[in-house]
């Protein structure tokens, strides 16, 4: 077994400890991944590739046919049990050979109608099992990546960075945002990325004004910006980054727009580093944006935590008063969204380190206004 | 409204009344756009793009700033309240206004610890409420696709039968399957779906004895199968076919394999219809492949419904008693894979009608073996 796996594990089996629990249950397809090396994605929630069930001495990944072969080859150093049929039926079998009474589980991803079905075919073993609540424990390790997620993060941080410098100087007045969010596909493609980590944000003119935009077929135009909030999944790992662009001279407010977000980045920037609580960082973005004025238009939080997730724990926002550590990774993304008219936001994915912020989103794609 | 999307609306409060609850919480994707027209999707389980709350005289959309501006152009009818801060209690804010006691909840969509968090801040009202969980009323309803949506499902199916067509003619002895499945995006990029409706599944030679396997680099060879297993999606809806093709005579045992394969979805076919049940349509192709002498070898189901979601109810397995109704829609696929060796899969996407199927999946790529 690959000996960061194995360390996260270890950590894993110590939460489990603390927690008074057997076992516990992993079915959420990042915390799969990132214990044992599963691969596999979930189609949907109904349907999933894979539980492990990790106790003191034990490492077992239940799945169906369909996966076993893969399973085998990719979880090393756990023993696969193919099951067909009933899940709960089979999962509690396994409990039961493996002695367990307390099994703990994934409380935010797991399903009410799941949790009934298995704790009703635990609490039928003789003798019972029963489930427990387990707090957000893998995400909570997840937060601080290792050196080889770190590597992982950087590669794909990298290759993303590249395509959007290509894909700024390929730009021109009458392109559609769908077709530049396509050519970004293929020059994803080309690069070998396994995919994208979200559906690209290409975002022009008033659309731009919608934090989410879906692309659409308006036509860029000269003057107006250019919001593009896109990233791709390298090794199991995703990327995250957004350039504001515009074509020729920026209509009014738009200098004034982006040289205050601009500032914002980098007045968060300044105070990211180990020891910095997560909200303290958004604040001083939030600030310099207050302060000229856009306040109401910066509704959403200053970044996130990524990794297998291109979502997950910390979060850079109001209520988060996680301390952050050296390893984790964030993203700083402040914006201003005037509706109707445009928005301007601008993204990179950082490395907390102990003395600031390391950029891996490295593209020099940015305005000196 | 939509008169089709008020009619699914009656038939939900008809539901609700029978439920005896005095509301639904609809957080489902698939459910909150078949009974709103509200068509964000959630980038993951933890990011909701809004909640329905269906009374019977109210229809509330809550939502965060994010999506206001959509959900307020494409769910005509509801009340769109954005939010702010933690959502359960400004849920439980909407369901005191409402005056609801009883709410009933998607007891296999919502989290264990959602479903936590919510009943505590209803609890917490003056009437206090209480959460009721809904037994899949809404995946019953989609079963039975209505006219605009065997429409949509329609145009899928023809967009991915083209593209399907264009590619076998395209495929060749030395392309990777990475190429294959990458050619098909390009293709139905061009024909403007929205996007493919799973990842596609292009398996050659001893790879295509994987059900769900991973494009790989591997490259087409000579008298080898190609499981192509591809879908788009176009205006919501998901299609889904399946064809082997071969390039040159096929090695043994291929032709033979494919012939049973062939025959055994024949025999589903043939006694596929409104009132038939879904799992006697499954025995009908198992038999012939088990008489074959291949019964070891087609280890998953016949098929499933495909509407919204590409996976939904029914289930054409061994275990669903469901009676097929007119205007179902579901997929036959039956296969054989020989470990090691390599497999076969055809699949069409039919709509049950009173007679027998309707193929919608129409591209004339089969052999006559």
């Amino acid at each position: 077994m690959n000996s960061h796996v194995a360390t996260r594990i270890e950590k894993f089996r110590e939460n489990l400890d603390n927690a008074s629990v057997d076992a516990g249950w992993i079915v959420r397809p990042e915390n799969r991944r990132y214990l044992s090396g599963f691969k596999a994605r979930d189609s949907q929630l109904d349907e999933s590739s894979g539980s492990l069930l990790i106790g003191k001495d034990s490492l077992i990944l239940v799945t169906d046919s369909r996966f076993s072969e893969e399973a085998s080859h990719e979880a090393e150093g756990f023993q696969v049990e193919p099951y067909a049929g009933e899940f709960s039926k089979a999962f509690s079998k396994v409990v039961s050979r493996l002695g367990g009474r307390k099994i703990g589980f994934e409380k935010d991803y797991l399903t009410w109608g799941m949790h009934v079905r298995v704790s009703e075919a635990l609490e039928k073993l003789d003798p019972p099992a029963k489930l427990a609540p387990l707090d957000g424990d893998v995400e909570t390790l997840r937060r601080v990546k290792d050196v080889e997620e770190l590597e992982a993060m950087k590669a794909s941080a990298r290759m993303i960075a590249v395509i959007l410098d290509e894909l700024v100087d390929w730009i021109q007045p009458g392109v559609t945002e769908r077709e530049v969010a396509w050519h970004l596909a293929e020059l994803a493609n080309e690069a070998g990325a396994e995919g994208l980590s979200f559906p690209s944000i290409i975002a022009s003119g008033p659309n731009s004004s919608l934090p989410h935009a879906v692309p659409s077929e308006r036509r860029l135009g000269e003057g107006e910006p250019v919001v593009m909030d896109v990233g791709v999944l390298l090794d199991g790992y995703c990327s995250d980054m957004t350039r504001t662009v515009f074509i020729g001279e920026p209509a009014d407010p738009f200098k004034t727009v982006y040289s205050v977000v601009r500032r914002a980045q980098q007045a968060a920037l300044d105070v990211l580093r180990a020891g910095a609580v997560a909200r303290d960082v958004d604040r001083a973005a939030r600030k310099v944006i207050e302060e000229a004025g856009f306040g109401e238009y910066f509704g959403h939080g200053l970044g996130h935590g990524v990794g297998l997730a291109v979502h997950e724990s910390p979060r850079l926002n109001p209520h988060d008063s996680t301390v952050l550590e050296r390893g984790m990774v964030v993203t700083v993304e402040p914006g201003i969204y005037l509706p109707g008219k445009g928005g301007v936001r601008l993204e990179e994915t950082v490395v907390v380190e102990e003395q600031g912020p390391r950029i891996i989103t490295c593209c020099d794609r940015y305005y000196d206004w």
